[in-house]
């Protein structure tokens, strides 16, 4: 994966399909050489400077001798762009021929076209950014609430690294020390400060601990918070999602003027994405062998986090829970929303004395009464949904993990640290002590690349990316 | 739709969805007084001039005092701009949710949501561009292959208008003679020499007729040149179709990294897009009532101009051939590709055979024997295609007339000149010379929006725009 960066890379960056206009991204030593050849302005250049902190060029793109389009062209010099390289951007309209049609001509004139993520991993390879800020860049484009983009720009903006940073610096001063008593071990002398040091550790503890510990929420938050609606045929499940999700679309197209049919089933509610999983084994569960219906559904309940289980009010309430209740004792540690739906249709009386039949000790506490047809009682449904996704209010500098693998290095830091603390308590040698600090920091800078990561590991992070970012 | 043009709109101009970048555009008095208020650049604008001129700026957008993306901003200064007012693009990062709420900043800072095309309409109002550019440059958009896209960019340069302001100015000139002959009624003079008239008139024919002519052509390269694949079931009209599709959809994916699953059944040969009517009707032919099914089939044809007749050679052929007649027989106009299919399971004796029991004077001279399963035989039947289409070699200053606006205005245009040269013929008198003259000077100009169009006509041209152009 890390091809030669000496290559000329380009790629259309702007999203897939046609639009007004189209951005066309080219960057690399050879950028401006290329993009003259194929680009001709309306006025021409200045001399000496070149475009150097111009304005975007109004110009031509020519196929030979053919106009393919006009184009506006902006120019970043090396290292002031991007990448750190030099970055043509070629703003074209944007008809799906002529964007391939400019891809053509940077590749025939000595472009290759861009891997997934390369323009952004070679802003890390330049020195532009750390590598967990790189990886908030493929963060961000993905993050589609409120939060997850919160995360991702806390962490593009350098979040996790300042937080390492100095601890960082201390720990590797530390073992600087202790190292250097090791070259005079048969002097006995103790350089590093042994009760500074396990004072340190147990700083750079608290602060992992703090990190790690943040990533559940982290995850959920960019991962979507995973919902199951269960309950039986008819008790009303595809109302509610759709329900849930028509009201999310409308916002959507309203503003973009285009339907989310990439996304699918994930609503946003009060800046948190939920993700409904798919329930159509639940059906079955009465038709199949009941054993057997019973054990796909528990697995679909087994990813959520988050349970609607909907009861038909005018069906066999009875039936329903003694079902349901089988399912529901093997997944104790979820958040259990219980809507008692169809309530539209029964009168006050009976509403009471339906409720009343519901076995007790269930935990109905937060039980909703509601019609899934009706828009009025769905922001109770979002306001329980929210309150059970239980996550924490983010603040603006709160520093939050989600990425798995930074949750990994933390952990292994953790680990490490923790060792560190138990050698100081068992006054261990300064070698033993060394190689734990070491490791210590060396899965801390994992996190920021400051380690240097292995090209598998690189090529991972990278390939997640799309294509011209 | 002429909205108040005093109101700053703003719209995504980039395709809609998740990509690397996403370009926000704002147009309008307000354009930099609205950015002001969510944009701070990294680096503080120099006084006076602004940003006049300048490179893009690197800068955040706020909301209240949230980050809420890294973004460049370009400014352009009215009226050098592409809508002849204050334009800022924003560059941002293509995430759905900053899209969207950056969007949701501008409208709430002042601006309005542009409608479909209105960008244009402002260029077009502003005299950036006439109506028939205008309109080039939502057909440039939306134009798939190398002659549609070269019929756009033609008119977009202004091709057509220019090939008509000479004659018109020329044409205006002897109304305008005639016309003070009028004025001087009693005294019986002839201003405009009524020979160079009648000349001038014949090359303002000579011109629309050929304008005219192009139309045919123009609008099959424009919307696809409209083919229908019959035959009987299994004689491999899926297998074909798929084939010819396939190939295409390669080199896309390949160029864009993504499937053009928005476009149906279109592919691209030699430069021209070639439309695949569906054809799902044919296949019930033999199953309902014969002559409804022949009904049905048939007015898929007429939609054709091409017909692709797929034959299976392993199959009864006088059978297929007797039922193909009554269809074929109805469809004279239409150009007929004979496909003699699945030549691979026949040996080379059979084959010969075979041919020879087909009915004689059906025209099977072009007939090609082939293989749809193999790609080894495809380019015999593109080259048939592109023959069969016979679209006359396109080049690059051609004038061709691809929009049925256009077309219309030059055929009321065609028959008020040709109203000219009879009554100068007949020695008509010189106020029914001038109604007429009139008459085709108005149509001309409704196709470069000289003659001021009606709200209505401007609407329709417009809205068939995407969003943010």
């Amino acid at each position: 994966m890390i091809h030669n960066s000496s290559d000329t890379i380009c790629a259309i960056s702007t999203p897939p399909g046609q639009g007004g206009i189209a951005v066309i991204r080219v960057s690399g030593a050879g950028a401006f050489t290329v993009c003259n050849k194929i680009f001709r302005p309306a006025r021409a250049f200045p001399e000496g400077e070149g475009r150097r902190g111009a304005s975007p060029a109004f110009g031509r793109i020519f196929r030979s001798d053919e106009i393919l389009d006009e184009v506006l062209v902006s120019t970043f010099h090396a290292p002031h762009s991007y990448t750190g390289e030099n970055v043509v951007e070629i703003s074209c309209h944007g008809s799906l021929y002529i964007q391939q049609e400019i891809l053509k001509l940077l590749l025939a004139n000595g472009c290759r076209l861009a891997t997934a993520g390369e323009f952004t991993q070679r802003a890390f390879l330049n020195g532009k950014l750390d590598l967990s800020q790189a990886e908030a860049v493929g963060d961000l484009i993905a993050s589609s609430s409120a939060a997850a983009h919160r995360i991702a720009i806390q962490q593009m903006r350098g979040g996790i690294s300042a937080g390492l940073a100095n601890l960082r610096d201390k720990l590797l001063h530390f073992t600087s020390l202790v190292e250097l008593e090791l070259d005079f071990a048969e002097e006995d002398v103790e350089f590093a400060d042994r009760k500074q040091l396990k004072n340190l550790a147990s700083q750079v503890e608290t602060v992992i601990c703090r990190l790690a510990a943040s990533f559940q929420a982290g995850n959920a938050i960019k991962n979507g918070i995973p919902v199951t609606i269960v309950g039986e045929t008819n008790a009303g499940k595809s109302t509610l999602l759709n329900r849930l999700l028509k009201e999310e679309r409308a916002i959507v197209s309203e503003i973009h003027g285009t339907t989310r049919d990439t996304i699918e089933d994930t609503v946003v509610i009060d800046g948190l994405m939920f993700r409904f999983i798919d329930t159509a084994g639940i059906r079955e569960t009465r038709d199949t062998i009941e054993q057997l219906g019973i054990e796909r559904t528990f697995r679909k309940i087994e990813q959520a986090s988050v349970v609607l289980w909907v009861i038909d009010l005018t069906g066999d309430t009875q039936e329903s829970v003694r079902l349901s209740k089988e399912i529901l004792s093997r997944s104790e540690e979820k958040k259990i929303i219980l809507i008692l739906n169809k309530a539209d249709k029964l009168t006050t009386n009976e509403l009471s004395q339906k409720i009343t039949t519901l076995p007790s000790g269930e935990g109905w506490g937060g039980a909703i009464v509601m019609s899934a047809k009706s828009d009025a009682d769905l922001s109770s449904l979002e306001r329980a949904l929210v309150e059970a996704a239980n996550i924490p209010q983010i603040g603006e500098n709160d520093v939050i993990v989600a990425n798995i693998r930074h949750y990994e290095a933390l952990t292994l830091a953790l680990a490490a640290v923790r060792r560190v603390m138990q050698g100081l308590d068992d006054g261990i040698s300064g070698d033993f002590l060394s190689q734990d600090i070491r490791e210590c920091l060396s899965h801390l800078g994992e996190i920021t690349g400051q380690q240097l990561s292995t090209e598998e590991i690189l090529e991972n992070i990278f390939s997640k990316f799309c294509i011209g970012k």
